[in-house]
């Protein structure tokens, strides 16, 4: 591989980049063409509230419009064909190939020396880059214009300040038919075949590359424990000593899937080029709040914000807040095996003391406890990602990373506790192993398999009825496309669930918070604003507009990797006793895999493409639960009647904790060797690396 | 801090660097001098064995002076004046400024933008890297001329080669009488102030100044137990809940010190830029050996060696040989054990069966296998220091730091075994609290300072003695000098003790196994050969080249490290019963900082300059440690009779070991947060790194 060229051959590489770009089907016009007219493609939709007042507007055209030297974005505009100003704007943004690839230069998006075309993720991401990081506030713009209260700083991202306060209502990336029905041939129509990782992250961006590969990667190692699940289901009588050497086993797995994931990320993260992200030569969110001034590590102007300060808010503030009420979640969940157990002994009282077979009454009202309890954590969950979004957004992380990370710990502590405290309740309170197996199966059965119906075909037999219901009213196409448009922009308020899906990045949350209240009494102007923009010629693409403007947004990766992260729990924690576990799981991912990518196809508008170089905090996430699980088992290896009988039958209760609590520090020692004997970055990465750094530093110190 | 300058800067940051170089004391030379005429410092002095064939010893010095073009040293030498061939030549290395800050542009020793003058030991590390690195056997050299079975491959270090078979007998810097002067005064002359890192480090190098740093970090670090064990001793009574609460003190500690230590050596490698050795761009270790081949880094020649052959080395052939040696030094003290109880047994059995107070005969004999097992662990550890040393290099590590790194984890885990297993043996087997207590006093305070006199003062007095001993009986100044070289230079199989203090690094152990028969009959030509370099005119450095040989060389810090970490286990595995140990472990430090001090000053050679980036395996040996304390302390609060009693004087033996149990893993889970929640390197260093990355990927993209 070509790290290193000369300018003369980058130049070279990129003037044929360029010219690939645009040779492209999506791409259909002349190069020369794209620096002057806008070019067909539409990167990113912006729909904007209805009512907004046209001078705001008319600021951010004119910003979005106005040269990179002059603090604009330098894109190109396009709006929907019959915008009215009931149902608000919708603009189309695209840029100049020439944009892109300056744009793209900057971003680092490729190792040295690679000059493959930028892929359609890739554009969007620049697009969308620009739009919110190019397009910042001027020292002489103290508020967006028309609302005195949406104030501005200076170097504030102008669009997120409008998406923030409401004026901004969404932004999406269009899919690309074409391409989206190569990939669906390529990814689950056929069932037996790799996951093609490239084209994947190609359309629809790193974050959404990565969760596949470590689902699929996952599934993978899932195989090695399914297997033993398998053996020890058919050859393990009761007094079995499988179960202890099968722990063993799998607790060495555990730790080897593991550092070979990280190991295996790694390498995805140089081939990316993201490894190399710190959190602090890349980008600071748009929402990032700070002093503007000289970037340490680039000399660029930027906002600022001394990284003392978020961990101070972290560990005094959100930190206390988070483990508190994951505690009043834990609680709970005890007050509720209280009420059961209560209930019970209530119930079955007879008059004579003795206990009674529960009859039906009973045996419903010991069910109100766990139904309650449901009904508790459904809502605590709702409100506690409110809360935790917000208040990481509070301890004002740079990147999105970043963000991201402490966003999930703080998420993963609480669904740690709502998970799987209560089958630690009953393993090693109760001590009852059959209700343990029992629950285990419900939820990783019943559970997983209804989760895809949630998911995927759910909403998208929603989509389709919706579809027909509105052909069956609307007349003409035209009436359909206002109709879908106005429902789609109304619908955020009326046909809201309870608990919205979309709900989970908290960008919604916040333009609640903040938003500005919109009269949509006619306002003079808007249609005047609107004229100076080209209207969009490509009928399909308008039509397409509307109809994705109606999906869901696929806001983040967190659910996708939640439900994986709950399901390991499931599958390792209590492994000893539930061999059959991994089985479940491999069946349910394989599905899972399908369902995952159905969504993202065909469910969900197209996702806006993100940069990771990790799984993030789901790494150290998974691992927590790896290391909890090797004290699990050994905990019901302790508890498991047949083994001690078989193996030490003559063991004092002391002696045999003993010997149990002896093997889970053998083990865990040894799965800590383990750990760092294999290196987490396989030889060729870092030799890469080395090479860049040392060929970098020489031009450095020649330069 | 400046990182970053233009060409034009640098160039003046070089010259005014050079000026400065010149301008110091110990080079007394003009710039114009020095590239014509040899300056007058020795960096290095080469003593060569005696009975040395003269073309070995010509082709030698040819392939010193040759230039670098030409495949040699370029380096210059002067003859110690009266070498004889019955003593073995004594050659002077030197090299002019200009060769000096050549090599040093090369070596990446300063931040870009420093321009700090070369210290004393950076250019001695400088001639002595130019001479172990630079000078390669070319594709025509198959052998040393004279000796054929001294064969050469293809890039192999010849001075390297001189060394491992015989025909060099040592290598050694010269001390620099002013600076080591104005250095001591600074360091152990007064007891009450900081340690001058960096001068020890201009003097020493990095590798020595990073032991004092970790000296001192650590010292002061145990102000903390120390106090804690003061208020245990006074307030404490049988049964106060005072060790509880201060195991838990300590574990967080033992946590918080490793972790700050990782931090604090990263700033130092940071600012001593050493920090982004990463074992792949740095120098590959003299002894390296390996096909020939364009580095994959930096694109020079060098040998090269899969890394994976080491690690399957590594993993199948020498852990295993190092567990199993670990083992039967286990078993050995299991015997020792038994035989010390078989014999109290035996001794004290009286003919009706029951036991009587042993007599004197009795307790003399219980000694036997305390003191064979002493010696046998002293043999033991001799030889597999050998092993070991053979081993790693069998393994064939790139660089010094990974040589080190691996030797130093074989030992670590032999020297536990050896130390520390008896003791848990005493806790835990016998579960004697008392004779822990007695064993841990009787080594902190016994041994360690007997350590001190050992290490410095008695080998200082014997140098004393020897020198007016040699006055004594050797007449002119002349003759002492002759006598001297000469029994310096038969001294190593004289008057070598069983075993040699500088049989540690495994250089000896090498030149042993393939050193090569020297015949001492006179041969023609050894006078010619010499008499074409120029005699030293420095009576002095004559003088003191013959004194410094005569000292024992400091091989590495290896032993100054083991030290240490032997007493943090004493310290830190059993604080909870022995709390007096952290104040005999300050008192013992204080005192240790001025022994090794003195003795790398008075009484040893100056030791060769290493460059390191932290402390190594030792690292790892103390984390190790540290969480193992953290079982061992909870493990002991179980034991403790009074604690029981008094916090559930009710509970049941198992119920008891749980609390226990629950302590250790709660302590254990949240060290770990700990661990993880404190970056370990600042932010300045982090934003310095980045900045540097960034810079230098840019000069590399402009370039």
């Amino acid at each position: 591989m070509m790290l290193i060229e000369g300018p003369k051959e980058r130049a070279k590489g990129l003037s044929s980049n360029r010219q690939k770009n645009t040779n492209e089907k999506e791409e259909q016009c002349e190069p020369v063409e794209c620096s002057v007219l806008p070019p067909k493609t539409t990167y990113l939709v912006l729909r904007f509230a209805p009512g907004i007042d046209p001078q705001a507007l008319q600021w951010l055209i004119r910003k979005i419009k106005t040269p990179r030297e002059k603090g604009g974005g330098e894109l190109l505009l396009k709006r929907q064909p019959s915008c009215d100003e009931k149902k608000g704007a919708v603009l189309h943004v695209s840029a100049s190939a020439e944009r892109i690839s300056e744009a793209a230069e900057h971003l680092d998006l490729r190792l040295i020396g690679q000059n493959e075309p930028l892929s359609s993720s890739e554009r969007r991401f620049i697009v969308l880059h620009e739009l919110m990081q190019g397009i910042r506030a001027l020292p002489e713009d103290h508020h967006v214009p028309g609302y005195p209260t949406a104030r501005l700083y200076n170097g504030q991202s102008i669009v997120e300040v409008f998406h923030d306060v409401g004026l901004l209502e969404s932004f999406y990336p269009l899919h690309n038919k074409e391409n989206l029905r190569r990939l669906r041939k390529l990814w689950y129509c056929n069932f037996f075949q790799h996951q093609p990782i490239d084209e994947i992250r190609a359309y629809f961006g790193d974050a959404i590359a990565m969760y596949f590969s470590f689902l699929g990667f996952y599934t993978t190692a899932l195989l090695f424990p399914m297997l033993l699940g398998l053996i020890q289901m058919w050859f393990s009588g009761p007094d079995s000593l499988l179960p202890a050497f099968f722990t063993i086993l799998n607790s060495f797995w555990v730790i080897l899937f593991l550092v070979l994931w990280k190991r295996h990320s790694n390498c995805l993260a140089y081939s990316w080029n993201t490894i190399k992200m710190t959190g602090l030569d890349d980008e600071p969110r748009a929402s990032f709040r700070g002093e503007m001034g000289e970037d340490r590590v680039t000399g660029r102007i930027l906002p600022q914000y001394p990284r003392w300060k978020s961990f101070v808010k972290m560990y005094l503030v959100s930190w206390p807040i988070a483990l508190v009420c994951a505690s009043i979640a834990f609680y709970i969940m005890l007050a509720s095996f209280w009420a059961e157990q209560t209930i019970l002994v209530w119930g079955t009282m007879q008059e004579d003391g003795t206990q009674m077979k529960p009859d039906y009454a009973v045996q419903a009202l010991v069910m109100i406890p766990s139904i309650v309890y449901t009904a508790l954590v459904f809502l605590m969950n709702y409100y506690y990602r409110k809360l935790a979004t917000r208040l990481t957004e509070w301890e004002n992380h740079r990147t999105q990373s970043q963000f991201d990370r402490h966003r999930v710990l703080k998420l993963v502590v609480f669904e740690f506790v709502n998970n799987f405290m209560a089958l630690f309740y009953i393993a090693f309170v109760y001590q009852d192993l059959e209700m343990l197996r029992y629950q285990i199966a419900l939820m990783l059965i019943l559970l997983q398999f209804l989760n895809h119906f949630q998911e995927a075909i759910i909403p998208y037999f929603l989509l389709k009825h919706a579809r027909k219901f509105s052909k069956l009213f609307g007349g003409t196409e035209k009436k359909k496309k206002d109709h879908d448009s106005d429902a789609s922009s109304s619908e955020d308020d009326a046909t809201k669930p309870l608990i919205p899906a979309e709900d989970r990045t908290g960008a919604r949350l916040r333009r609640r918070q903040n938003s500005i209240s919109l009269d949509s009494k006619s306002r003079s102007g808007f249609f005047s604003v609107l004229s100076d923009i080209p209207e969009l010629d490509d009928e399909t693409i308008a039509r397409q507009t509307v109809d994705e403007g109606e999906r869901d947004e696929y806001e983040s990766t967190y659910d996708d990797y939640l439900e994986l992260f709950i399901q390991f729990g499931y599958v390792i924690l209590f492994s000893s006793v539930y061999p059959a576990a991994a089985l479940c799981a491999v069946i349910n991912n394989v599905l899972e895999v399908r369902a995952d990518a159905f969504k993202l196809c065909r469910v969900t508008r197209r996702p806006i493409p993100k940069r990771v170089k990790d799984v993030g905090a789901w790494q150290r996430a998974f691992e927590a639960v790896g290391v909890i699980s090797i004290c699990t088992n050994c905990a019901l290896l302790y508890l498991l009647p047949g083994l001690r009988e078989s193996l030490a039958p003559g063991a004092s209760e002391l002696n045999w904790a003993l010997a149990a609590g002896t093997l889970e520090h053998a083990l865990i020692g040894l799965g800590l060797l383990l750990y760092l004997a294999v290196p987490s970055q396989p030889e060729w990465v870092r030799v890469a690396l080395a090479r860049h750094n040392f060929q970098s530093t020489r031009a450095l110190k020649l330069g």
